[in-house]
């Protein structure tokens, strides 16, 4: 039997942790014992809990240590963490740590040093006195890599219970809910995050064009509430469609008679762009005079298209790359504060991995299952709401006017 | 091998009854051969069809023209429809014809004589040269029952395909379509419907109380689009909990914050009511002073709550009696011009049952699966709209506004 | 500002309730000061908590008293319960205590008394010294009913980490899961529960004969697995529709083909059931001889069809009378141990009403919002799973055979 | 007002293709004037219709001539089709014809030239006496590409009735069927497929891991009845992770316990494979020796794995150039007669995209909404199941054994 003395401290009661940290270890078939536990007695103080693990086995031991990380447990003491350097390319040693979505120290030199770029899915790597979030793929034969469990300190975003100024809504997922209520409170968020010099990202799918949002979706353009867009060549070509021919996929928007053979409008507006050497250069030269990427040029708004194996065309600017389309939707979320995803499962799941989990995010899908499996995924960081996505924009440009 | 020839004539072509004959007959496993056609050269002309058919049996033959029947065939000539006596109450003679919802008339006493109280599911009682549909549950012994196939035509609905006034949307159930499109006709065939002294009934689920839609409800209601309100007991609890309460199943509506226990205001509205001695007399007492069933009651707008194995109380006004239930539902249906149906698949299902093919039917529900469930009764009555339903009423009461 | 100490004891933090409390107390917008927790050190000793709460009014402390009630806390001392006789028949005073589905407690006569026929949203009446669970129509008028907060101590039920026997799925409900994994765990429980005497009943909808179930629900009732059918007139009408002319609703099982104008196969099942005096009718004259009706009589199943206002007919088994309905569903699930809801949301949520928190439910439909909304009610007693009905009870009669 | 004559011929009533003509011209709002229709008399033979269209403009009408030749109207006469040179790589001339994926045939130096590489949303350049599809992003200055609408005949598939050996499911997407009636064909035409010499291809998602379908899918390999997989990083790296550690996402599948933390087996899964080189290395390195991967390189399956934006990793063999993946994909599918999409929406309209309409597809998903977007896309090609993936392939496997 093998045992370590883990410590935790903060909100541990309300923000669930503690119920978390038990059960983990009893599922996981170890053992515990508290050897101490002060509680706060009142709402702001904060709590503390040491508490000592046993294991069959040493491999099981660090293997509970990685489970309860993710709840702020971390090896008491201030053990230097261990470093090993890749021995290749593109792959690490195998007792790496694989990072989580939360801020995240580790004790190096005899400090402990905050990493940078913090992503889930990601590895450690040390370098200079300060440590970074790296992707797999982009490690280097010899990068110093944090492998093991010592050293290491997660530190849970945890739900103020009294300031549910953005936790607004239950976790719970479901379409019978008063929309307009969530709407109130995201125009409310976007306002203050504007306000005080913050970034708002939009994702979004062409459903947003399918569904009519498109007005309203230029009118938080214009309004200067969206500072990147992050979709691909689907949304982008629907837009471009219905603004040379007023079809979506065959549908006729303002009739909503659906328009046999539609599809031809859809491959006569990629040839357009084509022929027109991009969308820039289509709005430049005046082919392209409305609609949503029209209006991410004239309001500079940058835009990042990533491509999939479903486009058609693709338009010019569509990165069929996919390594430099991730890279590209990286450093468009560096430093957002809110992001927006309106009905593109796709691209959604893509920028939540690449969001640590102090970003906030709206999820909006009239399908519950999209919401229910993109919420999962950022736990208390997410609002889900089931609702009609055009509907959606309208009220929310409506509540944004000013 | 037994023959029989059928006529049937309209719009054949462009409805697609020609089609359905064909592909029935062929997939029935029986043979056909063209006598006549005789094809409208232009849109507004009709066509004339005879087709002669071949069964191996006289069972087989009867089913194939029940089969054909719903298409517009009717066999050829006028020969006297078959008549029996009902031999015990609430059931019929085995070889009974089953009605569908489209209008049909019966060659009875050397006349064509359109049936009464047209709707699915039924049987057809003749009775003093007249001829009506009644449900199995209320033949009694000795009613003229009719029978087999003969002397029966049905005369599907066709879509006018120039006129397509109502049939605005494709079939096709997709959340991915811009409501606004829908809503703007919807709003314009409510009004000319009451221009036209026409009658609107509403079948509405408490999911219109939890998704904010009351007070735009309220105002379909004020402004007398609502003749009558076809619902159960738990739209009728959840708008009377909001009113008194402010939470709809433990949801504050203005905040969005869940209220745990909240089932707790779930029964005290309930217990108030039935205090009060029923819903009609809280809003006299002045117990109740706001809400759907308020403004049903304040309007003098007809309703009808059925009741379900699931309801609590129930309130007073609740018909446990379904037998009852569906007598009342009945006599609200009839002469209705339009029904819309919000949320609930249930009541939904039981009023699509009652109705006509000719009234128009407007679904509205977040679930495609419902949607799609509805629209499959009704054929080209049903328009099927996915999308959030605050959101819908919301929308369609700012469009009727004067 | 008004005070009150509460205590708690049990499993409060591995059960979530010691979060759940604090939570709501700062959401209600109270105070609490800790006096005492006594925290288990190790995972088999209870934990023991005393809070003290202060709230501005008498009213919004009992308010609190009540939302804290769920979670376990209970006044301090043993002050008797508040008794106050109903002055009408069915209603009650309006500070009534409304029940929850927790076993509960009353201090009544100098004695904590366990309340009888426990059930959600009932009331609590008094009689010889005992205390029961009534619903509110059944009240009459002096009856003793339980009123305020003071004396009632409810003990929520506590998934227990060690021994996952039941709860063997985490609460999220996703159509990602390896179901048979779920059946496997089902059948054991089965298999105990009735190794040990237990009772399981089945709440099944049509879909288990659309999905071709019955066959493989036939044999759950031959080998004993069946004590109770709670279903509607739908399930009875397919399953009689198939037995007599092997089609459901116009769907050939056996080919897959669709049956055009089905709906005549429906209404002469009926009729021919009618014609028979009913179900049992049929099947002692030979009328039924295959089908889940005609296994539940062979095997002395008891069945429970309750009315809807879709029904077609109805059967003569039908209960259109929902009071008596519901009072035969009630005494149908007095004592049973298990209960499985097989895609049928109305009767489902009417039978999880009726039930106590003990008792197992285990939810299959292949509508993920379905299984949410009805995991919502019962916490942690209801395993959810997304999946095709038809072939869950292929692979469960698979595992159940011997 | 400018006329034009057009033929068709076939079976053009039961089809339906002589309706959708007749309604699309009057929903385009020209006329139209049946010049002739002779009528096949009995089932076996074909009809044929000559018709004179009448726009008010020649583009009107041209738009109708598009519009009309997805069911078969081509121009009367032979007239030579005409081809325009491209003046830019990579597009096309403006009024380029934009192709469906039905067969096609051109009119060119005085023959009907039937189109290579048949495929949807291509455009089609006429080379060397042929014809053959492109895509725009394919095409080379000077290539010379077919323009307008005239001698261009497409000849759209016509569902046989009397030969339903695929079409054995009405178009309906519902999740109340029986599966094991469609089960039982899906097996019947693979058989007959390979017995015929023909092709099946898989496009399958990672829920075929999630929901238990892997050593299923697995047994289908070791028979013989998957001659290419097209899939995605996310399957591959899900079916890794199950044979290097047993979970998938963190779900134990022997279990189904929840596995916190799961994503550190993810990561581990792809670092594995990503140090020894690559899947196919791992497979003969003795890394990896059971799941799907593993089968394909045992049992000498390709399969191609498109990169999409949420990938981690990737894996060695994943591709990231979608343009790369895009040519793979079709490359894959040439002289493919099945295909099997198996619960993955991104890359089965991928794969939608690129198959000429006479191949079949069996789409397979727990969600109705994406078995009814794929299932619209390929009209009567494609049989769509609602159900659980893992219990099919289950099913699937079971019949497929000798």
């Amino acid at each position: 039997m093998v045992s370590e003395t883990v410590e935790a401290q903060g909100h541990l009661v309300d923000s669930g942790n503690f119920q978390s940290i038990l059960t983990t270890i009893v599922e996981h078939g170890s053992e515990y014992e508290i050897l101490r536990f002060d509680m706060g007695r009142k709402n702001a103080e904060g709590s503390y809990l040491t508490l000592r693990l046993t294991s069959d086995t040493t491999a099981r031991l660090d293997d509970l240590l990685a489970k309860l990380s993710v709840f702020g447990c971390y090896v008491e003491g201030t053990p230097e963490v261990l470093l090993r350097a890749a021995d290749m390319d593109g792959a690490v040693p195998e007792d790496f740590y694989s990072t989580t979505n939360h801020r995240t120290s580790v004790f190096i030199n005899g400090a402990w040093v905050l990493a940078d770029h913090q992503r889930m899915d990601a590895v450690l790597v040390a370098h200079a006195g300060r440590v970074a979030c790296r992707k797999l793929r982009d490690v280097r034969q010899g990068d110093q890599v944090v492998c093991g469990m010592q050293g290491i300190r997660v530190v849970p975003d945890v739900q103020q219970r009294d300031k549910p100024s953005f936790g607004f809504m239950s976790n719970e997922v479901s379409s019978e809910r008063r929309v307009e209520t969530v709407v109130a409170r995201v125009a409310d968020m976007m306002r203050q995050t504007k306000a005080g010099g913050g970034r708002i990202a939009f994702v979004a799918g062409p459903v947003v064009v399918h569904t009519g949002g498109s007005q309203y979706f230029c009118e938080l353009i214009s309004m200067g509430y969206v500072d990147a867009l992050l979709s691909g060549n689907a949304l982008a070509v629907h837009d471009i469609e219905v603004a040379l021919s007023g079809t979506s996929l065959g549908i006729d928007l303002s009739s909503g008679h659906p328009v046999e053979h539609g599809h031809r409008n859809h491959m006569r507006a990629i040839n357009v762009i084509r022929r027109a050497g991009g969308i820039g250069a289509a709005v430049t030269s005046g082919v392209l005079t409305t609609g949503i990427m029209h209006a991410c040029h004239t309001h500079k708004v940058p835009y990042f298209l990533a491509g999939s194996i479903r486009d058609d065309g693709p338009l010019p600017e569509t990165m069929m790359d996919l390594i430099e389309a991730q890279d590209a939707y990286g450093k468009a979320l560096a430093n957002v504060d809110v992001v927006v995803m309106l009905s593109s499962m796709l691209h959604s799941i893509g920028v939540g991995n690449m969001l640590p989990s102090w970003v906030k995010v709206i999820c909006v899908d009239i399908n519950p299952a999209v919401v229910t499996k993109l919420s999962d995924r950022g736990s208390m960081q997410t609002v889900g709401v089931v609702t009609d996505v055009g509907l959606f924009l309208h009220q929310l440009a409506e509540r944004l006017r000013p």
